[in-house]
Protein backbone atom coordinates (compact mmCIF):
# COMPACT_ATOMS: atom_id res chain seq x y z
CA UNK A 1 0.00 0.00 0.00
CA UNK A 2 3.18 2.11 0.11
CA UNK A 3 3.10 2.40 -3.64
CA UNK A 4 -0.86 4.12 -3.12
CA UNK A 5 -0.40 5.99 -0.56
CA UNK A 6 2.90 8.04 -2.28
CA UNK A 7 0.11 8.09 -5.57
CA UNK A 8 -2.91 9.80 -3.54
CA UNK A 9 -0.67 12.18 -2.16
CA UNK A 10 0.86 13.34 -4.94
CA UNK A 11 -2.77 13.73 -6.95
CA UNK A 12 -3.92 15.77 -3.73
CA UNK A 13 -0.59 17.75 -4.24
CA UNK A 14 -1.68 18.42 -7.75
CA UNK A 15 -4.75 18.69 -8.67
CA UNK A 16 -5.02 20.69 -5.52
CA UNK A 17 -2.49 22.71 -7.10
CA UNK A 18 -4.61 23.02 -10.12
CA UNK A 19 -7.71 24.09 -8.07
CA UNK A 20 -6.42 26.96 -6.74
CA UNK A 21 -5.45 28.27 -10.18
CA UNK A 22 -9.02 27.28 -11.31
CA UNK A 23 -10.72 29.18 -8.43
CA UNK A 24 -10.46 33.11 -8.47
CA UNK A 25 -8.45 34.19 -5.03
CA UNK A 26 -10.17 34.93 -1.99
CA UNK A 27 -9.28 38.76 -1.90
CA UNK A 28 -10.97 38.51 -5.19
CA UNK A 29 -13.68 40.48 -5.28
CA UNK A 30 -16.81 39.37 -4.26
CA UNK A 31 -14.58 37.76 -1.62
CA UNK A 32 -17.10 36.09 0.29
CA UNK A 33 -18.27 34.56 -2.38
CA UNK A 34 -14.18 33.03 -3.25
CA UNK A 35 -13.45 32.34 0.50
CA UNK A 36 -16.78 30.64 0.71
CA UNK A 37 -15.91 28.59 -2.34
CA UNK A 38 -12.45 27.87 -1.08
CA UNK A 39 -13.55 27.06 2.45
CA UNK A 40 -15.74 23.78 0.85
CA UNK A 41 -13.13 22.55 -1.62
CA UNK A 42 -9.66 23.02 0.22
CA UNK A 43 -11.61 21.51 3.42
CA UNK A 44 -9.32 18.57 3.27
CA UNK A 45 -11.39 16.27 0.82
CA UNK A 46 -9.75 12.73 -0.21
CA UNK A 47 -10.04 13.70 -3.99
CA UNK A 48 -11.01 10.26 -4.36
CA UNK A 49 -12.64 11.08 -7.83
CA UNK A 50 -9.84 12.78 -9.09
CA UNK A 51 -7.43 9.81 -7.92
CA UNK A 52 -9.87 7.18 -9.55
CA UNK A 53 -9.47 9.56 -12.79
CA UNK A 54 -5.70 9.98 -12.67
CA UNK A 55 -5.05 6.30 -11.76
CA UNK A 56 -6.96 5.58 -15.04
CA UNK A 57 -5.74 7.66 -17.31
CA UNK A 58 -2.04 6.64 -15.88
CA UNK A 59 -2.59 2.92 -16.47
CA UNK A 60 -3.31 4.04 -19.94
CA UNK A 61 -0.56 5.99 -20.73
CA UNK A 62 -1.66 9.48 -20.71
CA UNK A 63 0.42 12.31 -18.93
CA UNK A 64 -0.77 13.36 -15.50
CA UNK A 65 -0.54 17.00 -16.51
CA UNK A 66 -3.09 16.25 -19.20
CA UNK A 67 -5.43 14.82 -16.41
CA UNK A 68 -5.59 17.41 -14.18
CA UNK A 69 -8.23 20.26 -15.65
CA UNK A 70 -10.79 17.51 -15.55
CA UNK A 71 -9.62 16.22 -12.69
CA UNK A 72 -10.29 19.46 -11.13
CA UNK A 73 -13.91 19.66 -12.57
CA UNK A 74 -14.93 16.41 -11.22
CA UNK A 75 -13.94 17.49 -7.26
CA UNK A 76 -15.66 20.98 -8.64
CA UNK A 77 -18.60 19.02 -9.03
CA UNK A 78 -18.43 16.79 -6.22
CA UNK A 79 -17.93 19.78 -4.01
CA UNK A 80 -20.67 22.07 -5.35
CA UNK A 81 -23.06 18.74 -4.63
CA UNK A 82 -21.83 18.40 -1.05
CA UNK A 83 -22.36 21.98 0.06
CA UNK A 84 -26.17 22.13 -1.63
CA UNK A 85 -26.84 18.69 0.03
CA UNK A 86 -25.66 20.21 3.17
CA UNK A 87 -27.99 22.87 3.24
CA UNK A 88 -31.09 23.23 5.81
CA UNK A 89 -33.51 22.35 3.24
CA UNK A 90 -31.64 19.50 1.94
CA UNK A 91 -29.44 17.13 4.98
CA UNK A 92 -29.20 19.99 6.99
CA UNK A 93 -25.74 19.27 8.30
CA UNK A 94 -23.30 21.15 10.54
CA UNK A 95 -20.01 19.61 9.86
CA UNK A 96 -18.32 18.00 6.86
CA UNK A 97 -14.64 17.04 6.92
CA UNK A 98 -14.41 17.80 10.30
CA UNK A 99 -15.45 21.49 9.49
CA UNK A 100 -18.23 23.83 9.65
CA UNK A 101 -19.87 23.29 6.42
CA UNK A 102 -20.30 25.93 3.75
CA UNK A 103 -23.71 27.62 5.10
CA UNK A 104 -23.15 27.38 8.62
CA UNK A 105 -19.63 29.67 7.86
CA UNK A 106 -21.00 32.00 5.28
CA UNK A 107 -24.94 31.75 5.17
CA UNK A 108 -27.43 29.79 3.33
CA UNK A 109 -27.24 32.61 0.57
CA UNK A 110 -23.72 32.83 0.07
CA UNK A 111 -23.58 28.74 0.30
CA UNK A 112 -26.10 28.10 -2.53
CA UNK A 113 -24.38 30.83 -4.55
CA UNK A 114 -20.77 29.06 -3.85
CA UNK A 115 -22.26 25.53 -4.35
CA UNK A 116 -23.92 27.19 -8.03
CA UNK A 117 -20.43 28.78 -9.16
CA UNK A 118 -18.55 25.57 -8.53
CA UNK A 119 -20.23 23.74 -10.92
CA UNK A 120 -20.00 26.74 -13.51
CA UNK A 121 -15.78 26.80 -12.57
CA UNK A 122 -16.23 23.25 -13.19
CA UNK A 123 -17.81 23.31 -16.96
CA UNK A 124 -15.25 26.31 -17.76
CA UNK A 125 -12.08 24.68 -16.46
CA UNK A 126 -12.66 21.76 -19.24
CA UNK A 127 -13.55 23.91 -22.02
CA UNK A 128 -10.78 26.16 -21.41
CA UNK A 129 -7.89 23.73 -20.93
CA UNK A 130 -6.22 24.08 -24.08
CA UNK A 131 -4.10 20.71 -23.38
CA UNK A 132 -7.42 18.51 -24.55
CA UNK A 133 -8.44 18.54 -28.15
CA UNK A 134 -11.54 20.53 -28.51
CA UNK A 135 -13.54 16.59 -29.79
CA UNK A 136 -12.28 15.77 -26.47
CA UNK A 137 -13.37 18.97 -24.25
CA UNK A 138 -17.09 18.95 -25.29
CA UNK A 139 -17.02 14.61 -24.78
CA UNK A 140 -15.77 15.19 -21.58
CA UNK A 141 -18.04 17.92 -21.21
CA UNK A 142 -21.76 16.14 -22.29
CA UNK A 143 -20.25 12.88 -20.15
CA UNK A 144 -19.56 14.67 -17.15
CA UNK A 145 -23.07 16.98 -17.13
CA UNK A 146 -24.85 13.01 -18.06
CA UNK A 147 -23.25 12.08 -14.70
CA UNK A 148 -24.18 14.50 -12.35
CA UNK A 149 -27.59 15.95 -13.62
CA UNK A 150 -30.59 14.13 -14.91
CA UNK A 151 -32.83 11.98 -15.55
CA UNK A 152 -29.45 9.34 -14.76
CA UNK A 153 -26.87 11.00 -12.47
CA UNK A 154 -25.98 12.57 -9.34
CA UNK A 155 -28.59 15.41 -8.90
CA UNK A 156 -31.83 12.91 -9.86
CA UNK A 157 -30.45 10.46 -7.55
CA UNK A 158 -30.47 13.26 -4.76
CA UNK A 159 -34.48 13.96 -6.06
CA UNK A 160 -34.89 10.17 -5.67
CA UNK A 161 -33.19 10.05 -2.01
CA UNK A 162 -35.40 12.97 -0.79
CA UNK A 163 -38.41 11.48 -2.06
CA UNK A 164 -37.67 8.21 -0.39
CA UNK A 165 -36.90 9.46 3.24
CA UNK A 166 -39.46 7.93 5.84
CA UNK A 167 -40.50 4.82 3.01
CA UNK A 168 -39.02 1.50 3.15
CA UNK A 169 -37.20 0.79 -0.13
CA UNK A 170 -36.84 -2.54 -2.52
CA UNK A 171 -33.06 -3.20 -2.37
CA UNK A 172 -33.16 -2.61 -6.11
CA UNK A 173 -34.59 1.27 -5.52
CA UNK A 174 -31.72 1.35 -2.81
CA UNK A 175 -29.30 0.21 -5.84
CA UNK A 176 -30.66 2.61 -8.14
CA UNK A 177 -30.38 5.69 -5.68
CA UNK A 178 -26.87 5.04 -4.77
CA UNK A 179 -26.17 4.06 -8.61
CA UNK A 180 -27.17 7.44 -9.53
CA UNK A 181 -26.70 9.67 -6.24
CA UNK A 182 -22.75 8.43 -5.93
CA UNK A 183 -22.04 5.89 -8.87
CA UNK A 184 -22.40 8.19 -12.00
CA UNK A 185 -19.86 10.58 -10.95
CA UNK A 186 -17.45 8.32 -9.85
CA UNK A 187 -17.94 6.04 -12.83
CA UNK A 188 -17.60 9.11 -15.49
CA UNK A 189 -14.16 10.10 -13.65
CA UNK A 190 -13.03 6.39 -14.56
CA UNK A 191 -14.00 6.85 -18.26
CA UNK A 192 -12.94 10.18 -18.54
CA UNK A 193 -9.12 8.86 -17.65
CA UNK A 194 -9.80 6.82 -20.05
CA UNK A 195 -11.13 9.23 -23.24
CA UNK A 196 -7.22 11.54 -22.31
CA UNK A 197 -6.12 8.40 -22.73
CA UNK A 198 -7.18 8.36 -25.92
CA UNK A 199 -8.44 4.89 -24.86
CA UNK A 200 -10.33 2.44 -27.08
CA UNK A 201 -13.73 1.83 -27.33
CA UNK A 202 -13.48 -1.62 -25.76
CA UNK A 203 -11.04 -0.29 -22.72
CA UNK A 204 -13.43 2.36 -22.04
CA UNK A 205 -16.13 -0.18 -21.24
CA UNK A 206 -13.64 -2.18 -19.25
CA UNK A 207 -13.11 1.08 -17.27
CA UNK A 208 -17.06 1.76 -17.41
CA UNK A 209 -17.54 -1.21 -15.77
CA UNK A 210 -14.58 -1.04 -12.95
CA UNK A 211 -16.28 2.17 -12.19
CA UNK A 212 -19.55 1.21 -11.57
CA UNK A 213 -18.05 -1.51 -9.02
CA UNK A 214 -15.90 1.12 -7.26
CA UNK A 215 -18.68 3.49 -7.33
CA UNK A 216 -20.83 0.84 -5.65
CA UNK A 217 -18.29 -0.78 -3.57
CA UNK A 218 -17.98 3.21 -2.21
CA UNK A 219 -21.42 3.39 -1.42
CA UNK A 220 -22.06 0.18 0.59
CA UNK A 221 -18.67 1.29 2.70
CA UNK A 222 -19.68 4.76 2.92
CA UNK A 223 -23.11 3.70 4.24
CA UNK A 224 -21.06 1.33 7.01
CA UNK A 225 -18.74 3.65 8.16
CA UNK A 226 -21.82 5.71 9.01
CA UNK A 227 -23.33 3.53 11.67
CA UNK A 228 -19.62 1.96 12.80
CA UNK A 229 -17.65 5.04 12.89
CA UNK A 230 -17.98 8.24 15.22
CA UNK A 231 -18.41 12.14 14.34
CA UNK A 232 -14.75 12.63 15.30
CA UNK A 233 -13.12 9.99 12.76
CA UNK A 234 -15.98 10.48 10.15
CA UNK A 235 -15.23 13.95 9.87
CA UNK A 236 -19.43 14.61 9.79
CA UNK A 237 -22.12 13.40 11.86
CA UNK A 238 -22.14 10.11 12.07
CA UNK A 239 -25.72 8.13 12.20
CA UNK A 240 -27.04 10.71 10.06
CA UNK A 241 -28.36 7.88 7.59
CA UNK A 242 -30.00 6.28 10.39
CA UNK A 243 -31.45 8.87 12.26
CA UNK A 244 -33.17 10.41 9.18
CA UNK A 245 -34.21 7.06 7.66
CA UNK A 246 -32.60 7.54 4.55
CA UNK A 247 -31.69 4.57 2.21
CA UNK A 248 -28.38 2.68 3.19
CA UNK A 249 -27.53 -1.07 2.99
CA UNK A 250 -27.44 -1.59 6.63
CA UNK A 251 -30.35 -0.34 6.93
CA UNK A 252 -32.21 -2.95 4.84
CA UNK A 253 -29.34 -6.10 5.06
CA UNK A 254 -27.91 -5.60 8.50
CA UNK A 255 -24.38 -4.43 8.88
CA UNK A 256 -22.79 -8.10 9.02
CA UNK A 257 -24.57 -8.74 5.34
CA UNK A 258 -23.23 -5.33 4.04
CA UNK A 259 -19.65 -6.31 5.03
CA UNK A 260 -20.36 -9.67 2.92
CA UNK A 261 -21.31 -7.68 0.02
CA UNK A 262 -18.91 -5.18 0.22
CA UNK A 263 -16.18 -8.15 0.01
CA UNK A 264 -18.30 -9.85 -3.01
CA UNK A 265 -18.17 -6.05 -5.27
CA UNK A 266 -14.56 -5.78 -4.54
CA UNK A 267 -13.85 -9.37 -5.69
CA UNK A 268 -15.67 -8.26 -8.50
CA UNK A 269 -13.95 -4.72 -9.30
CA UNK A 270 -10.25 -6.77 -8.89
CA UNK A 271 -11.68 -9.37 -11.39
CA UNK A 272 -12.57 -6.94 -13.72
CA UNK A 273 -8.90 -6.00 -13.97
CA UNK A 274 -7.97 -9.72 -14.63
CA UNK A 275 -7.72 -8.81 -18.60
CA UNK A 276 -6.69 -5.38 -18.93
CA UNK A 277 -2.83 -5.87 -20.49
CA UNK A 278 -1.93 -3.03 -18.11
CA UNK A 279 -0.08 -2.02 -14.72
CA UNK A 280 -2.99 -2.15 -12.99
CA UNK A 281 -1.33 -2.29 -9.24
CA UNK A 282 -2.69 1.33 -8.50
CA UNK A 283 -6.09 0.43 -9.76
CA UNK A 284 -6.31 -2.53 -7.65
CA UNK A 285 -4.96 -0.31 -4.34
CA UNK A 286 -7.56 2.30 -4.98
CA UNK A 287 -10.19 -0.66 -4.60
CA UNK A 288 -8.51 -1.50 -1.65
CA UNK A 289 -8.50 2.24 -0.24
CA UNK A 290 -11.97 2.09 -0.32
CA UNK A 291 -12.47 -1.20 1.41
CA UNK A 292 -10.25 0.02 3.86
CA UNK A 293 -11.18 3.43 4.44
CA UNK A 294 -12.39 4.74 8.02
CA UNK A 295 -13.55 8.31 6.85
CA UNK B 1 -43.55 46.87 -34.53
CA UNK B 2 -45.35 44.46 -36.30
CA UNK B 3 -42.26 42.72 -37.43
CA UNK B 4 -41.22 42.60 -33.97
CA UNK B 5 -44.06 41.13 -32.41
CA UNK B 6 -43.88 38.14 -34.86
CA UNK B 7 -40.29 37.92 -34.50
CA UNK B 8 -40.99 37.24 -30.54
CA UNK B 9 -43.56 35.19 -31.29
CA UNK B 10 -41.41 33.13 -33.84
CA UNK B 11 -38.58 33.01 -30.98
CA UNK B 12 -40.80 31.73 -28.24
CA UNK B 13 -42.49 29.28 -30.05
CA UNK B 14 -38.87 27.84 -32.18
CA UNK B 15 -36.99 28.13 -28.33
CA UNK B 16 -39.73 26.77 -26.45
CA UNK B 17 -40.12 23.53 -29.14
CA UNK B 18 -36.03 22.80 -28.35
CA UNK B 19 -36.31 23.28 -24.28
CA UNK B 20 -38.62 20.81 -24.33
CA UNK B 21 -36.48 18.50 -26.00
CA UNK B 22 -33.98 19.11 -24.02
CA UNK B 23 -35.76 17.92 -20.80
CA UNK B 24 -36.73 15.21 -19.38
CA UNK B 25 -40.47 14.53 -20.05
CA UNK B 26 -42.58 15.40 -16.79
CA UNK B 27 -43.31 12.02 -16.27
CA UNK B 28 -39.95 10.79 -16.43
CA UNK B 29 -38.33 9.43 -12.59
CA UNK B 30 -37.86 11.43 -10.81
CA UNK B 31 -40.79 13.47 -11.57
CA UNK B 32 -41.04 15.68 -8.61
CA UNK B 33 -37.57 16.84 -10.20
CA UNK B 34 -38.57 17.72 -14.39
CA UNK B 35 -42.03 18.69 -13.46
CA UNK B 36 -40.18 21.61 -11.01
CA UNK B 37 -37.77 22.38 -14.07
CA UNK B 38 -41.00 22.34 -16.38
CA UNK B 39 -43.08 24.75 -14.08
CA UNK B 40 -39.96 27.52 -13.71
CA UNK B 41 -39.20 26.97 -17.31
CA UNK B 42 -42.31 27.58 -18.77
CA UNK B 43 -43.60 29.68 -16.73
CA UNK B 44 -44.19 32.30 -19.33
CA UNK B 45 -40.98 33.57 -19.88
CA UNK B 46 -40.44 36.89 -22.34
CA UNK B 47 -37.40 34.20 -23.68
CA UNK B 48 -35.86 37.87 -24.26
CA UNK B 49 -31.84 36.36 -24.10
CA UNK B 50 -32.89 34.03 -26.84
CA UNK B 51 -34.32 37.05 -28.54
CA UNK B 52 -31.17 38.95 -28.32
CA UNK B 53 -28.97 35.65 -29.52
CA UNK B 54 -31.12 35.09 -32.58
CA UNK B 55 -31.30 38.45 -33.84
CA UNK B 56 -27.63 38.93 -33.27
CA UNK B 57 -27.28 35.65 -35.40
CA UNK B 58 -30.22 35.94 -38.09
CA UNK B 59 -28.65 39.63 -38.68
CA UNK B 60 -25.50 37.95 -39.85
CA UNK B 61 -27.11 35.37 -41.63
CA UNK B 62 -26.90 32.52 -39.24
CA UNK B 63 -30.30 30.21 -39.39
CA UNK B 64 -32.25 29.93 -36.73
CA UNK B 65 -31.91 25.83 -36.18
CA UNK B 66 -28.25 26.52 -35.66
CA UNK B 67 -29.11 28.61 -32.58
CA UNK B 68 -31.89 27.16 -31.18
CA UNK B 69 -29.66 24.81 -28.53
CA UNK B 70 -27.59 28.13 -27.63
CA UNK B 71 -30.70 29.84 -27.25
CA UNK B 72 -32.12 27.21 -24.79
CA UNK B 73 -28.95 26.92 -23.14
CA UNK B 74 -29.12 30.79 -22.06
CA UNK B 75 -33.11 30.56 -21.11
CA UNK B 76 -31.96 27.47 -18.70
CA UNK B 77 -29.38 29.32 -17.04
CA UNK B 78 -31.59 32.26 -16.67
CA UNK B 79 -34.09 30.22 -15.44
CA UNK B 80 -31.76 28.23 -12.99
CA UNK B 81 -30.72 31.97 -11.60
CA UNK B 82 -34.62 32.67 -10.84
CA UNK B 83 -35.39 29.88 -8.98
CA UNK B 84 -31.70 30.30 -6.67
CA UNK B 85 -32.97 33.66 -6.36
CA UNK B 86 -36.62 33.16 -5.21
CA UNK B 87 -35.38 31.27 -2.39
CA UNK B 88 -36.31 32.06 1.32
CA UNK B 89 -32.68 32.21 2.46
CA UNK B 90 -32.36 34.53 -1.35
CA UNK B 91 -35.01 37.35 -1.98
CA UNK B 92 -37.92 34.94 -0.33
CA UNK B 93 -39.91 35.60 -3.33
CA UNK B 94 -43.58 33.69 -3.40
CA UNK B 95 -44.48 35.21 -6.72
CA UNK B 96 -42.86 35.01 -10.44
CA UNK B 97 -44.50 35.57 -13.82
CA UNK B 98 -48.02 35.26 -12.06
CA UNK B 99 -47.33 31.87 -10.81
CA UNK B 100 -46.21 30.69 -7.41
CA UNK B 101 -42.35 30.29 -7.44
CA UNK B 102 -40.60 26.71 -8.07
CA UNK B 103 -39.80 26.43 -3.96
CA UNK B 104 -43.17 27.50 -2.77
CA UNK B 105 -44.87 24.74 -5.02
CA UNK B 106 -42.05 22.03 -4.86
CA UNK B 107 -40.46 22.46 -1.66
CA UNK B 108 -36.76 24.29 -1.03
CA UNK B 109 -34.96 20.94 -1.67
CA UNK B 110 -36.12 20.17 -5.03
CA UNK B 111 -36.13 24.22 -5.88
CA UNK B 112 -32.47 23.91 -5.22
CA UNK B 113 -31.96 20.94 -6.69
CA UNK B 114 -34.21 21.66 -10.19
CA UNK B 115 -31.90 25.26 -10.06
CA UNK B 116 -28.74 22.82 -10.15
CA UNK B 117 -29.67 20.50 -12.69
CA UNK B 118 -30.47 23.24 -15.43
CA UNK B 119 -27.12 25.04 -15.58
CA UNK B 120 -26.24 21.11 -15.86
CA UNK B 121 -28.78 20.88 -18.54
CA UNK B 122 -27.91 24.30 -20.03
CA UNK B 123 -24.06 22.75 -20.59
CA UNK B 124 -24.70 19.67 -21.69
CA UNK B 125 -27.24 21.40 -24.50
CA UNK B 126 -24.52 23.16 -26.23
CA UNK B 127 -22.11 20.39 -25.88
CA UNK B 128 -24.04 17.76 -27.11
CA UNK B 129 -25.04 20.30 -30.19
CA UNK B 130 -23.63 18.59 -33.37
CA UNK B 131 -25.12 21.74 -35.54
CA UNK B 132 -21.93 23.55 -34.48
CA UNK B 133 -18.40 22.30 -34.65
CA UNK B 134 -16.79 21.27 -31.71
CA UNK B 135 -14.68 24.88 -31.14
CA UNK B 136 -17.60 26.57 -31.54
CA UNK B 137 -19.42 24.69 -29.13
CA UNK B 138 -16.22 24.61 -26.54
CA UNK B 139 -16.17 28.51 -27.28
CA UNK B 140 -19.81 29.04 -26.33
CA UNK B 141 -19.60 26.85 -23.32
CA UNK B 142 -16.24 28.96 -21.73
CA UNK B 143 -18.47 32.14 -22.93
CA UNK B 144 -21.29 31.19 -21.03
CA UNK B 145 -19.53 30.24 -18.17
CA UNK B 146 -18.25 33.27 -17.77
CA UNK B 147 -20.91 35.41 -18.16
CA UNK B 148 -22.68 33.32 -16.07
CA UNK B 149 -19.89 32.25 -13.32
CA UNK B 150 -17.06 34.40 -10.88
CA UNK B 151 -15.51 36.86 -10.77
CA UNK B 152 -16.97 38.93 -13.62
CA UNK B 153 -20.37 37.52 -14.12
CA UNK B 154 -24.01 36.69 -12.79
CA UNK B 155 -23.10 34.58 -9.91
CA UNK B 156 -20.50 37.39 -8.76
CA UNK B 157 -23.01 39.55 -9.32
CA UNK B 158 -25.78 38.21 -7.26
CA UNK B 159 -23.11 38.03 -4.37
CA UNK B 160 -22.21 41.54 -4.48
CA UNK B 161 -26.01 42.20 -4.39
CA UNK B 162 -26.28 40.34 -1.23
CA UNK B 163 -23.64 41.69 0.03
CA UNK B 164 -24.79 45.67 -0.51
CA UNK B 165 -28.14 45.02 0.92
CA UNK B 166 -28.91 48.02 3.56
CA UNK B 167 -25.40 49.58 2.49
CA UNK B 168 -25.51 52.99 0.72
CA UNK B 169 -23.69 52.56 -2.74
CA UNK B 170 -22.12 54.62 -5.49
CA UNK B 171 -23.48 54.92 -8.78
CA UNK B 172 -20.60 53.33 -10.03
CA UNK B 173 -21.35 50.26 -7.77
CA UNK B 174 -24.74 49.84 -8.74
CA UNK B 175 -23.50 49.81 -12.05
CA UNK B 176 -21.22 47.06 -11.65
CA UNK B 177 -23.73 44.86 -9.61
CA UNK B 178 -26.02 45.33 -12.42
CA UNK B 179 -23.25 44.51 -15.20
CA UNK B 180 -22.28 41.31 -13.72
CA UNK B 181 -25.72 40.49 -12.46
CA UNK B 182 -27.63 41.22 -15.72
CA UNK B 183 -25.19 42.68 -18.53
CA UNK B 184 -23.44 39.92 -18.62
CA UNK B 185 -25.45 37.18 -19.74
CA UNK B 186 -27.44 39.35 -21.87
CA UNK B 187 -23.92 40.41 -23.35
CA UNK B 188 -23.34 37.15 -23.86
CA UNK B 189 -26.08 36.36 -26.26
CA UNK B 190 -25.37 38.61 -28.29
CA UNK B 191 -21.93 37.77 -28.55
CA UNK B 192 -23.03 33.79 -28.86
CA UNK B 193 -25.39 35.14 -31.89
CA UNK B 194 -22.29 36.33 -33.76
CA UNK B 195 -20.21 33.21 -32.90
CA UNK B 196 -22.58 30.98 -34.40
CA UNK B 197 -23.03 33.40 -37.36
CA UNK B 198 -19.52 32.92 -37.87
CA UNK B 199 -18.88 36.33 -37.34
CA UNK B 200 -15.28 38.65 -38.01
CA UNK B 201 -13.33 39.58 -34.47
CA UNK B 202 -14.54 43.29 -35.49
CA UNK B 203 -18.56 42.60 -35.59
CA UNK B 204 -18.19 40.53 -32.49
CA UNK B 205 -16.77 43.46 -30.77
CA UNK B 206 -19.76 45.54 -32.33
CA UNK B 207 -21.98 42.42 -30.77
CA UNK B 208 -20.18 42.57 -27.47
CA UNK B 209 -20.83 46.06 -27.10
CA UNK B 210 -24.61 46.45 -28.33
CA UNK B 211 -25.32 43.37 -25.67
CA UNK B 212 -23.61 45.58 -22.83
CA UNK B 213 -25.59 48.48 -23.65
CA UNK B 214 -29.12 46.15 -24.19
CA UNK B 215 -28.21 45.24 -21.02
CA UNK B 216 -28.06 48.01 -19.15
CA UNK B 217 -30.97 49.25 -20.49
CA UNK B 218 -32.65 45.86 -19.48
CA UNK B 219 -31.59 46.95 -15.93
CA UNK B 220 -32.75 50.26 -15.55
CA UNK B 221 -36.06 49.57 -17.41
CA UNK B 222 -36.46 46.60 -14.84
CA UNK B 223 -35.82 48.88 -11.85
CA UNK B 224 -38.47 51.80 -13.23
CA UNK B 225 -40.69 49.06 -13.67
CA UNK B 226 -40.66 47.52 -10.55
CA UNK B 227 -41.60 51.15 -8.62
CA UNK B 228 -43.77 52.24 -11.40
CA UNK B 229 -45.90 48.88 -12.42
CA UNK B 230 -48.13 46.87 -9.62
CA UNK B 231 -47.86 43.31 -8.86
CA UNK B 232 -50.15 42.00 -11.01
CA UNK B 233 -49.05 43.64 -14.26
CA UNK B 234 -45.70 42.84 -13.15
CA UNK B 235 -46.29 39.29 -12.67
CA UNK B 236 -43.85 39.40 -9.27
CA UNK B 237 -43.90 41.10 -5.91
CA UNK B 238 -43.99 44.54 -7.30
CA UNK B 239 -41.73 47.11 -4.91
CA UNK B 240 -39.66 44.12 -3.99
CA UNK B 241 -36.20 46.13 -4.38
CA UNK B 242 -37.79 49.57 -2.20
CA UNK B 243 -38.69 47.10 0.59
CA UNK B 244 -35.43 45.03 0.70
CA UNK B 245 -32.78 47.90 -0.12
CA UNK B 246 -31.62 46.65 -2.66
CA UNK B 247 -29.23 48.85 -5.27
CA UNK B 248 -31.17 50.36 -7.96
CA UNK B 249 -31.21 52.83 -10.37
CA UNK B 250 -34.28 54.62 -9.07
CA UNK B 251 -32.98 54.47 -5.26
CA UNK B 252 -29.99 56.51 -6.16
CA UNK B 253 -31.35 58.89 -8.75
CA UNK B 254 -35.02 59.36 -8.27
CA UNK B 255 -37.67 58.18 -10.78
CA UNK B 256 -37.05 60.90 -13.70
CA UNK B 257 -33.60 61.10 -14.04
CA UNK B 258 -33.74 57.43 -14.26
CA UNK B 259 -36.21 57.87 -16.81
CA UNK B 260 -34.08 60.28 -18.93
CA UNK B 261 -30.51 58.03 -18.73
CA UNK B 262 -32.86 55.11 -19.96
CA UNK B 263 -33.22 57.06 -23.41
CA UNK B 264 -29.57 58.45 -23.26
CA UNK B 265 -28.64 55.18 -23.05
CA UNK B 266 -30.93 53.74 -25.61
CA UNK B 267 -29.63 56.62 -28.04
CA UNK B 268 -26.46 55.35 -27.46
CA UNK B 269 -27.31 51.37 -28.49
CA UNK B 270 -29.41 51.83 -31.77
CA UNK B 271 -26.61 54.39 -32.40
CA UNK B 272 -23.51 51.18 -32.58
CA UNK B 273 -25.83 49.80 -34.82
CA UNK B 274 -25.49 52.24 -37.19
CA UNK B 275 -21.73 51.25 -38.85
CA UNK B 276 -22.94 47.91 -39.63
CA UNK B 277 -23.54 46.86 -42.85
CA UNK B 278 -26.94 44.37 -41.75
CA UNK B 279 -30.65 44.16 -41.89
CA UNK B 280 -30.70 45.62 -38.15
CA UNK B 281 -34.64 45.95 -37.87
CA UNK B 282 -34.97 43.48 -35.45
CA UNK B 283 -32.40 44.28 -33.29
CA UNK B 284 -33.89 48.04 -33.20
CA UNK B 285 -37.07 46.59 -32.58
CA UNK B 286 -35.49 44.65 -29.59
CA UNK B 287 -33.99 47.71 -28.23
CA UNK B 288 -37.57 49.77 -28.66
CA UNK B 289 -39.05 46.75 -27.12
CA UNK B 290 -37.02 46.53 -23.71
CA UNK B 291 -37.93 50.64 -23.53
CA UNK B 292 -41.58 49.85 -24.09
CA UNK B 293 -42.08 46.85 -22.31
CA UNK B 294 -44.87 46.81 -19.35
CA UNK B 295 -43.33 43.70 -17.25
Amino acid sequence: MHQLTEFLKGVTCDVDARLDQLIPAGATSPRTLHEAIRWSVFAGGKRFRPAILIAVGEALGAPRSTMLSTAAAVEMIHTYSLIHDDLPAMDDDDLRRGKATCHVKFGEATAILAGDVLQTLAFKAVADDAGLSAEDRIRIISLLAEASGTPYGMVSGQQLDLDAEGNELSIQEIAEIHAQKTGALITASAVCGAIIASAREEEITVFRSFGEKLGLLFQITDDLLDVTQETATLGKTAGKDVSSRKATYPAHYGHVKTGEMAKTVRDDALKGLNDLDRDTVLLRGMVEFVVSRNS
